[in-house]
């Protein structure tokens, strides 16, 4: 049984990344754009311009304003970015920023976009827009076609592997921040027992949760989730309500905390009471999957084959494994590539930092999910959130 | 002067919305959508689908799946959505539920929307999409393609203001839900001289204030954002440092915290110990900008009038207005538009909730801003925010 980590007695890392680690990533990118053929890649994305320039803020909230991040062939990326961010921009290691006042109803970015484009790009080039699985583009569609139109005939390549390649293998200081995280929820998971009891209201729950993560060095809570039913829950996406909890109720809270623009991912269940027979095989079986996967998963295997070890495991413990996911690649948002389905194939390589979520369906509509966060290195996973306890956890009556 | 309102006293809001308000608005869409000749509408976002079904979910803090729902021409909406969001989606009005095992690398939800808009919307007929200012389309671009090519030749149409004049005049049962967390954050705001005063690190403030909003009531806390400086601050969008106040720091505290799906968006300036005149004058500056946009703002102005309105008042004090806008929609997002500036000339109707937030620059990369939120009605301005003190409110040394 692999050791549990002990995150939080280690030291929080520092803020930020030295420009180095900004000049590695670009020039990882800029790789994988030779390969494809690319002369420049546009990033509109909070974590892909958080990963190329280090602009970190909770200002994406305002869908207001569109932000732009030129990766050239060569050299620091160039930001094309609303007036308004520009001092926090300049801190970062990019210093060709050009900006507009936004929003602009006559012109809001195209003009200045499509010209920095046209600068770095020649007419017979093309440039890279990531448009496949897990990606979005975030600016008006409208103004998208405007800016193609105006790079005629440069042509545009999907840039969805030619990102994810590169994001997705972390380097030791995302490493670090991720397991800061991981300690940080760890301790807050922690002090549940002291909030929640028989009686409590799930929504208060849900509530004091989010204190304790901050309290215990959160810097926001982009993500609680959960649930609570008799020997287990229903879905786990729903808003909390303010239903007390009972005795018999396995409560499962899950949460994406931030440290420092990383996230953490992943849950705990607890047992209102001594838990039901049934729901004590079911955490079992969520436990033994989790600890095959730890004891077996290595480097070379798709994501696939991960989802195959879990389900098998579940079965071998008389369990239904649940349809969907069963966890996934974590880092600069609550979820990442690859998906753990029958359906992927992306190969999972040391450095990647995934979730393991095995869960079972206990009765119809009746759930347990279980998730650990690691780190996958040569030698197979390494723990990032501290292991769940093998015997679910007891809240007072 | 207006009189300030007293929300925390008011008894917060039912949850939810009954089925007849979703009915109203899909009903308004659709008016909307036969005079733009659209036959449905795609939309992708959190917002519009919270606002025509009542799906809430924090689950959208994962990018991985893409969620559709389509406004038929006639009658209720249309949900083509993960599995995983298939119980969610019971608990509302919405009847006609098509789901997939998202995420799937082959087919990732393409064929079931392709098919979903074939069935409502007849070869020679048109799809409405939001592709203007403020909006961006959730889903990988590669995937709209594929939709857009399968319609054929059904055209595609900019849905933007189709959906924005409706969206953006509020109902009762949501100008409440917007007053309830208005007043959430008023008792927090009411906290900081608890937990902030001199010596204590700005980063400790956010934290404690994001506590004091989840404590008052707020759901979750999407936003916060601020500054400190002496007699003044520099952005308002990076996140906070771990530097102490100084005596002499104007401490400026904004957020945009949830209850029910709505959001808050106002801000608070503090001063530790007695503010500088220059402080103290720019404050003032800010307060009488506000009273005048409050006594005189009528629908039918637009939102360039408005602006226009903000900066005579500074100007009118020997202040300088800062550029950029000075106040935007608020509701179902941090920031909806119009947004104020000199260039918008969205009209300004009863039943809009917006921000009046006048910024001013008191030296070289040194400001002070203020934010309100109020709901326009045919008599002019209702405050939603109680008003901010008229003299700073002092931290302690």
């Amino acid at each position: 049984m692999p050791e549990a980590a002990a995150p939080a007695a280690t030291p929080l890392p520092a803020r930020g990344f030295p420009p180095a680690e900004y000049q590695r990533r670009v020039t990882a990118l800029q790789a994988s754009m030779a390969q494809a053929g690319m002369e420049a890649l546009l990033l509109t994305t909070p974590p892909d311009i958080y990963y190329t320039t280090g602009f970190l803020t909770r200002f994406w909230e305002s869908p207001a304003r569109p932000w732009f991040v030129v990766v050239p062939a060569l050299g620091a990326p160039v930001a094309v970015i609303p007036a308004i961010g520009a001092d926090l921009m300049a801190r970062t290691w990019v210093r060709d920023i050009r900006t507009w006042e936004a929003p602009d109803p006559q012109d809001d970015g195209v003009s200045l976009l499509s010209e920095a484009l046209a600068e770095l790009v020649p007419p017979s080039g093309a440039i890279g827009v990531p448009m496949g699985l897990e990606t979005h583009l975030r600016m008006p569609l409208g103004d998208y076609a405007r800016v193609i139109q105006r790079l005629a005939p440069r042509r545009i390549l999907d840039a969805t592997a030619t990102v994810q390649r590169v994001r997705e293998v972390k380097s030791d200081a995302e490493i670090a921040k991720i397991r800061a995280i991981c300690g940080i929820a760890d301790q807050a998971f922690a002090q549940v027992p002291e909030f929640a009891a028989a009686g409590v209201p799930l929504d208060q729950v849900f509530r004091d949760f989010q204190v304790a993560l901050l309290q215990a060095g959160a810097d926001w809570v982009s993500y609680t989730a959960g649930g609570a039913g008799q020997g287990g829950y229903g879905d786990v996406i729903s808003p909390a309500e303010a239903v007390p909890l009972r005795k018999g109720d396995i409560v499962m809270l899950d949460t994406g905390a931030v440290r420092d623009g990383y996230f953490c991912d992943f849950d705990r269940n607890y047992a209102v009471g001594p838990p039901s027979d049934d729901a004590r095989r079911a955490h079992d079986a969520l436990t033994h999957a989790t600890e095959v996967a730890l004891a077996t998963l290595r480097p070379g295997m798709r994501a696939a084959d991960l989802h195959r070890i879990l389900c098998d495991a579940l079965s071998a413990k008389g369990a239904t494994p649940l349809g969907g996911r069963l966890g996934h690649g974590l880092g600069l948002t609550l979820t990442e590539w690859p998906s753990l389905t029958a359906r992927d194939q992306t190969e999972l390589r040391a450095g990647m930092v995934l979730t393991l979520e095995p869960g079972v369906e206990v009765a119809k509509g009746k759930i347990l999910v279980h998730e650990e966060n690691i780190v996958l290195r040569d030698t197979g996973p390494e723990l990032l959130s501290p292991r769940a306890p093998a015997i679910l956890p007891e809240l007072a009556l």
